[in-house]
């Protein structure tokens, strides 16, 4: 079954479900999935339908044009997906590999829908083996601090021609630069190893440590220009105590920065997440 | 504000949604909230729609009228409901309290939407202190084996006098009959102090105990015949050791039991669960 | 049965074991829990011991002398409690009574040990009927700005003149003086309503809301000069997603500060807890 | 730094902690982690102890003739382990190998300590290139209904040649055989998909989503011969809602297991685990 995914945000006004949801009935797709968010603080709605293609009376080429007319009443911000467009996905990747292992051993699994992971790039050449095993290209480039700007030139050209649509950090240990970043606006999902926004920035486990915290937590978010300040997707925590040391956080946080990042990619590779205001909205 | 809302249940078919959001729209309604689900196993689809009442085209009294002919097109199960109709409540307890303590300091607190607490019932006469304190009639009504008939005779009396809308067993430990349950139907509420399935029936923190889990629950359910197996509102859990003795599960647990019982009756004043093949759908 | 708790910590040496252990059996304690912890980064030994003192051969004036000794060789920091010995809690309380409800229904319940609750102290009169209730001396002492000085200086002297051993400030909120904070060290536990470090200070709801957290905190901790910075007790999240409004927040965190404050208060009374560096060790 | 670890059981008596931890220092070991838990209800008395073997007057060889007389004193069960002996590890995984993944990655990245993973063996051939490409000797040995007997013999032999001393059900679908079982007591850790003693026996997701819950878990237990019934060494939860179908629950499931059966796995080797009376001990 091929489905189509619209999601929508503009100001709230009266009639817009019905509107859109008239639309898609109207033209013959059956609506499987139908969520509306208002955010009443701020007056914005956002929605998220899906329906079956199949009986459905608009082309797909046709689709976009026929619905602007539909979006301009309401002057809406959408998008449209269908099931069957893969996104290609880049995993970069320095020297943990839970994640990267993780999000492969899913992938392989059928567990990420809708994509092909085409590329990993690593700061160390290390992950080389991995990859030769899953048979997913490599590329090493390294990063040093005078020669990052010609290191992304490389990274984006790479990107460019394999067609990009999502870039995950899985545990990337440099910082991108704001030309790298507004390149991919909303295409860089990145695992942070903290609870956001506690202990931003280098080692937060070992701040954690030092902070003698009770709970630690990782969270997923897009990447911006501001370093660990863009939109949270995702976060989990794991009770912790004192007698954790750092390398026991290290490893107990394994698992949440796996779990995290995966529902990250997940969620966004299935069109759940619309992005306003800095934050989130996650319709599931 | 006041606000209506409508909750359907009816096999999955094409249009419904477009239907009901139409519906609303054509007669003025701006939506608030809505929300469907599609058991796609059983092809039922379920669901909650909320609007704001002004401007509404619809007298009151019409509403239900106008929507049937709506409702029969697609063979619905629904029902309406508004935000100014107030839930009459009975609370039933026995000889633990902190559920009651919680539920009524949220009643007290502004917590619980749409709802009177008229009545606590109770087969021990210690709660009419409490009860007096916070203004709320009390009935001490002793149960026996032998005269638990007749002792629910009084209590249904008692309730329909009252118009009592939902009954909440914070703690009650007693069985009903199926005379008593088949009169409320999907209007009783229980709190079993166990994860459910596990631990059904008498003492389950002595049975998880016993049984040595690492982790405790609260499910709270609507009450059918079946003991302790109506369908499940809401469960939580927490984690123990092998530290913790029968008295320390209880105490552990009495927090878990006070958030699962509220949360399971607050969704029901709002009018966020729908009851189908003995689980629940629960809109948020 | 009187049981004995002994606290120590020091520099780790070989034997500290050995010797506690070993003076606890010679004196005749059957020993009920033994726990020790290593920070192993630092270098340091903390240890709790408890023991029944039934039929222990020194007499409790006497201990804390023939102890010494002992101390001496390992250079000790230590205390010794008795569990018949109550600790005189004053409860500190502005608008925000949950906290307060719960730890009363938790005392009158039998479940706060070693302990009596003397007094309610807050900055405005609304719980005076609520202490009535409950039968404890309330003092409305109101503190304005200008006025900090004078309004502690009452407490003070109030607390003072009642022995209170801990203070408990149930959503108190109005920053204490360094000179309040240096008469209690170790004795004035805070709720504080977000997961620290992150949302220090004022709203923690609202600046959570604000920057699309998926999961919200509350932490309890010893109060220091430092605002929101004293050692960490004890913590606790719960999920939340963008349909929360801070409203729903201020809702959904009650249940987390009520239990989180209480299991640091009832941890202090059990003697479970130790300070070092700023963090805490809490024995279990 | 070599250690050794001693687990003790007995009738809780005075004194006991005192002897054995006076013991180990008079030896010249310097204790590293004690802890003792008793079980008030059944007056068992339990001790894990560690130390420091670098100046231990004991050879080891002589250290168990040496114990024996302490041990007698108090009746004690007792083992005594050195962190520098291995323990061999078979994994048995039949069609699902996210778990079997899980291990091995832990196992390649340091993770479970003191052990060698020397054998996989499954009834089904596919894990044959996963074994491979970690190289680990793979078994593929079918299990049919009549010759399930003949298979375990197989099994057993192969164990026996390889010296293993833990057997890791990793989602290996066949129920072993009362023989098989009694060969390796508390030597066998299975993962089990439900929250025992939720749903046992095959398929605990499907039952999971017919009964409704609104949590899934997974536990981890030592395998005897009642099917899922074992003594339980860890178990975890997580949230779940009306909109997952059971290939859902079948996914989220999946972190449950892996994270449950890992920390069993760590526990053990760590030997921190005492089994009696069908329960279990875990000492951190």
């Amino acid at each position: 079954m091929i489905r189509a995914i619209l999601l929508i945000s503009c100001l709230d006004q009266k009639g817009i479900t019905a509107a859109v949801t008239d639309w898609v009935f109207k033209h013959g797709g059956n609506i499987l999935h139908a969520a509306q968010h208002i955010d009443e603080k701020m007056g914005i709605f956002f929605m998220r339908i899906e329906w079956d293609m199949h009986g459905f009376s608009l082309e797909r080429q046709d689709m976009r044009q026929v619905f602007s007319s539909e979006a301009e009443r309401f002057q809406m911000n959408w998008s449209l997906y269908f099931s069957d467009e893969m996104t290609n996905i880049a995993l970069f990747v320095s020297k943990h590999y839970h994640c990267l292992y993780d999000l492969m051993f899913r992938y392989q699994s059928g567990q990420l829908p809708h994509c092909k992971v085409l590329l990993i790039i690593s700061n160390h050449p290390e992950a080389a083996s991995l990859a030769k095993q899953w048979g997913i290209e490599f590329l090493h480039i390294p990063v040093m601090a005078e020669s990052k700007s010609s290191a992304e030139d490389i990274q984006l050209e790479a990107l460019k021609v394999r067609k990009i649509g999502l870039i995950v950090l899985a545990r990337y240990h440099q910082i991108l630069t704001g030309k790298f970043v507004r390149a991919y606006p909303e295409q860089i999902i990145n695992i942070h190893h903290s609870f956001l926004p506690a202990f931003i920035g280098g080692s937060p486990y070992a701040q954690a440590y030092d902070k003698g915290v009770k709970i630690i937590g990782a969270t997923s978010h897009y990447v911006i220009e501001a370093l660990d300040q863009g939109p949270i997707i995702e976060q989990d925590t794991v009770r912790i105590d004192h007698r954790y040391s750092v390398q026991d956080l290290i490893d107990e946080g394994q698992d949440l920065e796996r779990r995290v990042l995966y529902r990250a990619v997940r969620w966004h590779l299935e069109h759940k997440i619309l992005c306003y205001s800095n934050k989130t909205v996650i319709f599931d």
